[in-house]
C-alpha cells in the first residue's frame, strides 16, 4: 500500500536504499517451472550498470544478483522469488555537504516532508539505483514472455537536441548511447564531450516495442493496458511525459485519417499503438516517453536546508550528462512487468475461454 | 482485479453498459461525517452531460444521479456509497448494422477477442458514458478536498490545430468548448462548423492544474503521485499521452535550466509539475494530456466483421467533432479521486507525524 | 479498502444499508459467457429469506433481485455484474426508543465510536440485511461451480442443547430448521415454541462440506485455503468459531491416530477436512462454525445512551429466535465464493501447468 | 496475490523456503520515526525458536535476523523494511527417503499438485520455519503497539488431555510450555516424557489476549476485526480451529444470558471478546485456537509416493511432541499484526474525525 509493490498478479515489491546494506525484491505469483537462473537476471542487471563507458556516471556498482528463494534445481517453485544485491560501496563517506541540504530538483524536500526522517546519503530510496531491482524482476517475466514468443524492445531516439532520423530498435542494442539512429553517433559523441566538459546535463526521449502480443490483455475500464504501462513508465525516475501510438501529428490530424481501418490481414495503420479500448489489438504495442536533465549536475544550485535558511549546493561527484540513456533496460523491464502481469490477468478471468484473434493470420 | 476499480483507500468501482439498464458506482473508504447531497454530483455531472451545445453529441442524456447507500440525514456514514443513473433511453434501436461489425478505432474487436461476447450497443462497457460515474465519484472527494482548500481545474489549450496563446483557467469555465483562451473562441465556431458539415474529427490537447496541493502525497516508488496521475488519466477513453510539468522544450534545455531552485519563499520555478521524487512539492501541480479525434464519424471506413469478412462500416447519428471537449469534467474528476486517494494514503502512513513544509510561506 | 468487498479475483463489493433505499453488489472478475438469470440468484435468496416460517423473524422481505449490469443476452460478459435489492419497506417507523441507545450484543456502541454518525434504523449497515448480496453475489458462483461439478452444502447439527446425532445433508434441504437429522425435528418444535413464548434465545452450530473440489486450490502461506474460509465465515454476522476438518477430539488424540494416511485410492481419513498446508487436497471439505444466541430479544437490556446515562432498552418486534438458522445459504454463498476465488487465482498462476491428483481415481 | 503478503496497509511479504539460503520478508507502509533495533525483533525470534529446551524439536536455529534497509539511524524511514534470517545449515543431507514420497499429514501432496515441482528439503516453503518471519515482522508491530499502551499476549490452555484449571497469562512467559497454568507442569513433564520415548505428539488449545486495543478498529463487513483474526490464526501452520469471545457455553446459554450488558463504566460481561459486529468495542480481545498435533512423529506411516504407488514412510530425526507449544510468539505475532493494519485502516478513513469511547472511564 505504500507504493513498494508493482503489478496485481505478477507482484514485484522491491526494498533498499541507494547506500543501505542491499537492495532485494520479492516476485510473488510467478507461475512455477519456469528455468531461471542468476545468469538470465545479471544478463539485463549488467545492460542497465553505470560505468561503462564514458558517458555515464562512474560509480562502480558491480552488482552481483542472488536467488534466495522461489527456485529449486534449476525451476521456479511457484513460491515468492527473492532477489538480492548487497551494496559493496557502503564506506562512510562524508555526507555532511547535502546532509541538511535540500538538493534542487531531487526529492530531498518531499523526502523530509512527508516522512521527517531520510537517509540522506546517495538519495537514500529515491535515488535511482532503486531501479535496478526492477530489471531484475523484469527479467524473469521477460524469460516467461520470451518463451511464448513475446518480445520487448526500447530504444533511445533523442538525446536533447539530436533526434533519430528514422527508429531501428537494432541498433539501439550495440552502441552505447542506446540510440536507434547510428548515423547520429558522432554528433551525440561531440555533445558528450561537451557537456562532461561543463558538466551539465540534457533530457532524452526514448521508445518501447512489444512485438507478438497476444490481442486481448488489458482490463476496462481503469487498468487499461496503456494505463497500466503509463503508470509503469512514469513511476521511472525523471520521466515527465508518456504517449501512447501515434502522438506526433495527432493535433494536425482529423478522425478519418487517424482511425486504424482494417482488413483481413489486420491493421491497415497503427496509430492507436496496439492498443484500443484498454486492450491490446495483436498489433505491435508503441509508446514513447520523454525524461528530464539529470539533476545532478556540476554547478552549484540555489537552495534552502532543513532550518529554513537560503543555503548553496554543489553536488560533487561525477553524474550521468543523460540519465534517459541507461533508461533503456529500465523502461523494457517495466513494459515486461506490465506484459507478464496483464498475461496472467487475461488467464485468470479468461483462461476458460477461447480466445482468438478475428484476423486471418 | 478486472479493472473496474480506482483507488486503493478511495475506492471506486464503477459498472455499467451504455445501454443497459443502468450505470452506477460504489465509492468505499470515504471518510465518515462529510456532508453530501445529490446536487454536489449532479452539478458535476451536468458539467460533463453531452447535448449541451451544439458542439457536443445530441444524444440526449438526462442523467439524475441517486444516492442509494452511505449517506444518512445528508452525511456520509463511512459505509460504502452507491450512486446510480438508470438509463432512460433503452428503446431497441436497430443495431443490425454493426452487432457483427468492429467499428475502427473503436474497442469491439478487442472485446470480442477477450471476452467472445460483448454487448455491441453503443459500445457497451467501453463506451464514453462509463466515464459518467467517474464524474460522480470524483464529486464527491471535490466536496471533500475543497473542505481543505484544494482545488482542481481543467481547461483545453488546444483543439485540432487551434491552440491558446494563454491559459487562463477561469476561461475554461465560461465557454461551450472548455477553451482556456477565449481570444480563440471564433476561430473555434468556424473550425466546428466546417467538421459537423463534413462529419469529421479532431483530436485535443487539454491541462488540469491542483491548487494548494499539501506537501507529501505520494508513494514512492511505483505508487508516486505522478505515476498514479498519468494512469488516471491514460484510463480515459480516447487519451494517448500525458506529461507532467513543463515538457514543452525539455529537449531543448540543460539540467541547469531546468531544476527548479528554492529560496525561503518557495521554488523559483516549477518545470516538475508539483512533483519530486513522486512526491508532491507543495507547488501548483501541472498535467497536460492528448486525446485523439473522436473515433465514431460520418464517413464509411473499411473493416471487417465477426466471421473474418472484409465489409465497410457507416457508423450514423451525431456525434462530437472533438470529444476532448467534454473530457474536461472527466479529467478534473479523476485527479480529484486521485489527490483523495493518496490525501488518504498519506493519513494512514504518515498520519500521526508532524508533516511540514520547510518552506516560509 | 474499508471492508466491503470479498475475494480477489472474483471479487464482491456489496452496499446498502438496512433501511436504506436498496441493498445492492458488484461482481467482479466473473468469467464471461456464463450463463446466468435472475432466477438462479433468486432461488438462493429466497431460501435465506425470513418470514418463511414460524421459526424466523417476520419481516417481510419480498426481496426482488435486478440485474443491472454485465449480462447480456443471458450471458456474463466479462464486465461487472450489477445486482440490486430495493427495500420495500421505508415507511419512517418510530426509532426514538433506539436512535441514542445502544442495543447490549448490537454494534450501535462501536459504529457510533469508530464513525460518529450511523444509520440507527434496524443496525444500518450492521444489519444482518447485508447478507442478502452475499447470497446473492454466492449464488453466481455457484453456477460456476456447479457446472464444474463442484457443490457447497451447509446445514445446521445443533440448535441450543439439541444436537444431531448422525449429519444427513439431504435432511437439510428439507426442513425449516435446516437440520441435519431429521429425528430431532419434534424437539426443536418444542425448543422453539418456548423461545417464542420466553422471548429469548439460542445459538447453534453448523457445517459446510465441499464436494468434488479439485486438487490445488489455495495459496500458502497466508492466503491458505482454510484460512480464506475461516475469514469467509467469520465475517458473517453472530459468528463467534470456525473449525476445519476434525477438531471434535484432536486434543484427545495422538498424531498417529489422526494423520490422514493415504493408498492409492486417496486418503484413508479426513482429519484435515481437505486442505493440507492450505491447499486443497481434493478430498471433501468440511468446516464448522458455532453462531451466537441472536442479539435482539424481547427482554430488557441494561445500557447506555450516546449522553453517556445509564438507560434500560427494550427492542421491540418480533425476532429469530436462532439466528444461526437463516445463516445455511448464508455460509454457503460465502464458501461458494471462496471456491470459485481461489479456482481463478490457481487458474492464474497454474493454469498453464498440469495439475494432476496423484490418486489413481 | 499468490498469498505471501499479509495485511493491507500494514503489509508483511515474506520469502523463504526451509532450507534454501535464506528467509526473509519486507514490512511495507512501516510509519516513519520509529525506534527499531535488530534487538527488539531477535528477542521475539529467540522465543520462537526450537531446540531451547528438551520438549521441543532439537533443529538447531541459531537465527539471527538482519535489517537490511528502511532503518536509518535506529529508526525507521517509512521505507520497507526488509528483514533477512540466513540459513545456517544448508548441507546437503541425504533426503532420498522423502524426496518423492508424500508424508502423511504433510503439504507434500497438495504442494506437488499444485505446482509440479516442490522443494522436498524439510517441507520447503510450507515448513513451519516460514514463520519465523512472522515473528519478526511482528517484532515490529508490536513495538510499535507497546508505545501506545497496546499489548498482545499468548499463552497454552491445554495440551493433549491436560489443561489449565485457570488462566494466568503471566505464567505462560516463564514455564517452557508457556503453560498458563504452573500448577500443571509435573504433569506436563511426564507427558512429555512418554511421548518423546514413544515418537508420538499431541494437539494443543491456545489463547491470545489484546489488552488495551482501542474502540473502533476493524472494517464492517468483511474485513471485520474478528474475520482478519481467524484469517491470521487459521494460516499459521496446524491450527485447525478460531474462536472469538466465550465460545465455551455458547450453545447451553440463552441470549439474555450471554448478551454483555453495559454501565457507565463499561460491558458488565464479555462474552463478545472484545468485539460487535466485526468492531473492537475497547473491551479485553480474547481469542483461543486449537493446533493439531505434530505431523511428523516417529512411527512409520502409509502413503503414496510421486509415482502413485504405495509405500511406508519414516520420518527420522527428532521433532516437537507438541507443536503447539512453539506457536504463542508466532500467535502474538500475527495478532500484533492484525492490530497494527486495522489501525492504520481506521486512521486511513476516520483519523481526521474525533472517535471517543463513550465510556465515563
Amino acid at each position: 500500500m505504500s507504493g513498494n509493490t508493482f503489478g496485481k498478479l505478477f507482484q514485484v515489491t522491491t526494498y533498499g536504499e541507494s547506500h543501505g546494506k542491499a537492495l532485494g525484491c520479492i516476485i510473488d505469483g510467478c507461475p512455477p517451472q519456469l528455468e531461471i537462473s542468476t545468469d538470465d537476471i545479471q544478463f539485463e542487471l549488467n545492460r542497465r550498470k553505470p560505468g561503462q563507458s564514458d558517458v555515464t556516471t562512474q560509480r562502480k556498482e558491480d552488482d552481483v544478483v542472488e536467488i534466495l528463494s522461489g527456485v529449486f534445481e534449476g525451476k521456479t517453485l511457484g513460491t515468492p522469488i527473492s532477489l538480492i544485491i548487497f551494496n559493496q560501496d557502503q564506506r562512510s563517506k562524508d555526507y555532511s555537504n547535502i546532509k541538511d541540504v535540500f538538493r534542487p530538483n531531487h526529492a530531498d524536500i518531499t523526502y523530509q516532508a512527508k516522512y521527517g526522517h531520510r537517509d540522506y546519503r546517495g538519495g537514500g530510496r529515491s535515488s535511482a539505483r532503486e531501479t535496478a531491482m526492477r530489471v531484475a524482476a523484469g527479467a524473469i517475466a521477460k524469460k516467461y514472455l520470451n518463451l511464448k514468443g513475446i518480445h520487448v524492445d526500447g530504444y533511445v531516439s533523442q538525446i536533447g537536441s539530436i533526434s533519430a532520423d528514422e527508429i531501428d530498435v537494432s541498433n539501439a542494442k550495440s552502441n552505447k548511447y542506446f540510440f536507434a539512429d547510428e548515423s547520429k553517433l558522432e554528433d551525440l559523441d561531440i555533445m558528450f564531450a561537451e557537456l562532461i566538459e561543463e558538466g551539465n546535463s540534457v533530457g532524452a526521449k526514448l521508445g518501447v516495442r512489444v512485438t507478438n502480443c497476444p490481442i486481448g490483455l488489458g482490463e476496462p475500464v481503469f487498468d487499461k493496458f496503456d494505463a497500466d504501462l503509463a503508470k509503469a513508465i512514469m513511476s521511472i525516475n525523471a520521466v515527465k511525459s508518456v504517449s501512447i501510438g501515434n502522438t506526433h501529428n495527432m493535433l494536425d490530424l482529423k478522425g478519418s485519417e487517424v482511425r486504424d481501418e482494417m482488413t483481413t490481414a489486420g491493421f491497415k495503420s497503427n496509430n492507436a499503438g496496439g492498443i484500443l479500448g484498454g486492450i491490446t489489438n495483436g498489433d505491435l504495442i508503441e509508446l514513447e516517453f520523454i525524461i528530464k536533465p539529470t539533476s545532478s549536475i556540476k554547478s552549484k544550485g540555489q537552495t534552502i536546508n532543513a532550518d529554513g535558511e537560503e543555503v548553496e549546493v554543489e553536488v560533487t561527484g561525477r553524474h550521468d550528462p543523460c540519465v534517459g540513456i541507461r533508461a533503456v533496460p529500465i523502461a523494457e523491464a517495466m513494459v515486461n512487468l506490465v506484459v507478464m502481469d496483464h498475461l496472467l490477468r487475461n488467464e485468470a478471468q479468461c483462461g476458460m475461454i477461447d480466445q482468438a484473434s478475428p484476423f486471418k493470420k
